[in-house]
């Protein structure tokens, strides 16, 4: 119950620190107490809210400047959006492209080399109002892979190619690339999409890795494999991009793109471009009263085999979002039967819940979107940054593990609710 | 309701044609009956179960017994590495590599081409023991792409790589190839893979989409797409193959393979490499009291975007199997709201569940396996084989949707029961 205790200590420290309101909302009766966004308090329109990460792994200090300042960029690029009016899924894809462009995440430029020393990305992106859902995986010479989902995404929901042929939703490899470009994506020489960073990581880790192998040989390798806890994913960068937006229409839309595992084998597919693993949104409908959206990060191979996305827009129906969340990490992660060989499992998610709520007051009637954000991560730390289109100011945070605890078998869980408020006349 | 109704026809014409015999195990109290299996009446071992099948699609009179012969041939091979002692993850990789060697199934050998005149396959397997999964998707040159889902399968249950480095449980492309290659499986020349079937086919699909286009081109091609029905896919054929084993442990595993769909786009990976999509397999344990093994064919993007395997598995965790996939490929297939927009949603599973079960006699004690298999298909056609390893007697079947109903939006489903039973001294 390492996870429980890691959990509540956030928690604790959290509540401290936030201002406890009372939720005036019927729908707002959740037990925790959690951060809460100031344009609460001054309803003028529901535009949106757009939450970002830059990754579930290790941020420095003497990077976290950067970290913040690009998941800040890219709720600004959502929020632009949503303001000029575009559906969640647009602005969602805005806010990746942002990610997907900074040299310190490993998504799109600056991504980590493989063992070829090449670039390969993986993205996908979901629309929760259509259901639809784009895929790449290991795309080489793209920018942009997000975009390429995306495009994949809206070619499908235009219906069958000719001769009745299914359009595809997921393409990888060379596939990709040309489908890409014969759609107007434009391609990136591989030399432009690595960085000084990513060239030296790559060193870094190639001679690492040349040291094991031969420290490994005369002994009996597959023990040694088997043993090996210490690992460069432990404690390296796992720094995957992804955003969860809600519209103003109250759609909510995700996405996720990586450049993958440091130093993993050419062809290598990871959670990103997984369907149900990378990310997740489904609009509210029949039997769920919430609209959810998931983006998440960390090993592609644990979220995958534990399809982390999708599990947690499930978990988050039911009443208590904060209380679900941190179950679900808790026994469909850290303690899954899936990972049960896994000495350290490593991810985080970001997670977004809406539903409709209203105020009735004396004088008025206020309606709007509950937006219930949420954080959790088994990693070291987790780079988060969220906006509201109305008050349009970024916040961001990097969340960190509390001391002492032993990353990918503790949790943190953070979060925080927003309203959107609008006055009908 | 016209699948309740076909379902109801299918279900009727197979009580007229089974023997009702009434279970004899006080776990066997199924509301359904259902075609029962010879070896029940005889308990001399438990040596595990193979149902396989030759895909969901369209299975012409004048084939039928050739797509019988190779799904005999296919759970022959399953049972005889069954017999040897083998596990269950390696007597259905056995069943699969005979069904991918066939001319006549759209895996392997003979796989539809791609637009580029290319074969691309997938394929995935998965361990209910482990819970481990391996996959390959746009692999080219392998004959047997199931061997290498295998392989990443079995080298990721040995544990880290070098240097801390998590193995990968999915690689495509080149990168699968060549990965594949260096671990000893031999490459195949493409165009050994290529049958004169398919090379034909591809000829007169090109022709058809040639046509097509021309017919567009002048039009809203827009309006033409969305409005387009008749399609290829709903006719043609989807020969995906895929098997569920049950071993003596009582072990389950599930594999898939897919040459994928006729003139899909270089790249497109279809549901046999997707995780929970393409294949399901998951022990008993805790809260789960059945084994269950699923694999699955037809449109690659419905059963993605439904991840019809797991779904199923999940489903038949409830008393009665029958009704309960009979609901899920009504609701979470052909009624799913991840697939409102289409207008056939396209394919077939088979199912394994399995228990322990003990008969008490008055002079001995009987204890063993009770399978329950089933499979039920919204195409017109699915071609299925099952073997007890206890009589080894193949029975083959293609059934079809009663005449006059809708594929794609019509189900059949049929299924059986086996005890492998042994005397406990």
């Amino acid at each position: 119950m390492i996870g429980m205790s890691s959990y509540a200590g956030v928690m604790e420290s959290l509540m401290n620190s936030a201002e406890e309101q009372q939720p005036s909302s019927p729908l707002a009766n959740s037990r925790s107490n959690k951060q809460e966004s100031s344009e609460s308090q001054k309803p003028n329109g529901v535009c949106g809210f757009v939450l970002v990460h830059a990754g579930a792994g290790y941020h420095s200090e003497s990077k976290a400047k950067e970290y913040k300042h690009v998941c800040k960029r890219a709720c600004q690029r959502a929020v632009d959006q949503l303001k000029a009016g575009a559906l969640a899924v647009e602005a969602v894809a805005a806010a990746l492209v942002e990610l997907e462009d900074s040299p310190f995440t490993n998504a799109g430029m600056g991504s980590n080399l493989n063992l070829s020393g090449e670039i390969e990305c993986d993205a996908s992106i979901m629309d929760g109002k259509s259901l639809h859902y784009g895929a790449v995986g290991a795309i080489r010479g793209i920018k942009n892979p997000v975009l390429v989902a995306n495009r994949l995404l809206s070619e499908a929901q235009k219906g069958k190619l000719s001769a009745g042929r299914i359009p595809p939703c997921f393409l990888v490899g060379r596939g990709a690339h040309d489908w890409a470009v014969s759609h107007g994506i434009p391609p990136c020489p591989s030399e432009k999409m690595a960085t000084k960073f990513s060239l030296s990581a790559y060193k870094r880790n190639k001679r690492k890795m040349e040291l094991a192998e031969k420290m490994d040989s005369g002994h009996n390798q597959t023990k040694k494999r088997r043993q090996s806890s210490e690992n460069e994913n432990g404690s390296g960068c796992l720094d995957t991009v992804g955003a969860v937006v809600v519209d103003l229409e109250g759609n909510v839309a995700a996405a996720v793109s990586s450049g993958g595992l440091a130093m993993k084998h050419a062809g290598r597919v990871g959670q990103a471009a997984h369907y149900g693993c990378g990310c997740w949104a489904e609009n509210a409908r029949n039997m769920n009263p919430y609209s959810t959206a998931v983006s998440t990060s960390g090993c592609g191979e644990h979220l995958i085999r534990t399809m982390l996305a999708r599990e947690c827009s499930a978990a988050v129906q039911s009443e208590d979002a904060h209380q679900a969340l941190l179950e679900a990490m808790q026994n469909k992660f850290i303690s899954s039967p899936f990972l049960a060989s896994e000495d350290r499992v490593l991810g985080g998610v970001i997670v977004l819940r809406c539903c409709r709520c209203v105020e009735n007051q004396p004088s008025q009637n206020i309606q709007g979107i509950l937006v219930e954000f949420l954080w959790s991560h088994t990693t070291e730390s987790m780079c988060v940054g969220y906006m509201s289109a109305q008050d349009s100011k970024a916040k961001t945070h990097i969340s960190r593990l509390p001391p002492g605890t032993v990353p990918g078998q503790s949790l943190a869980i953070e979060g925080g609710v927003c309203r959107l408020m609008s006055v009908v006349e």
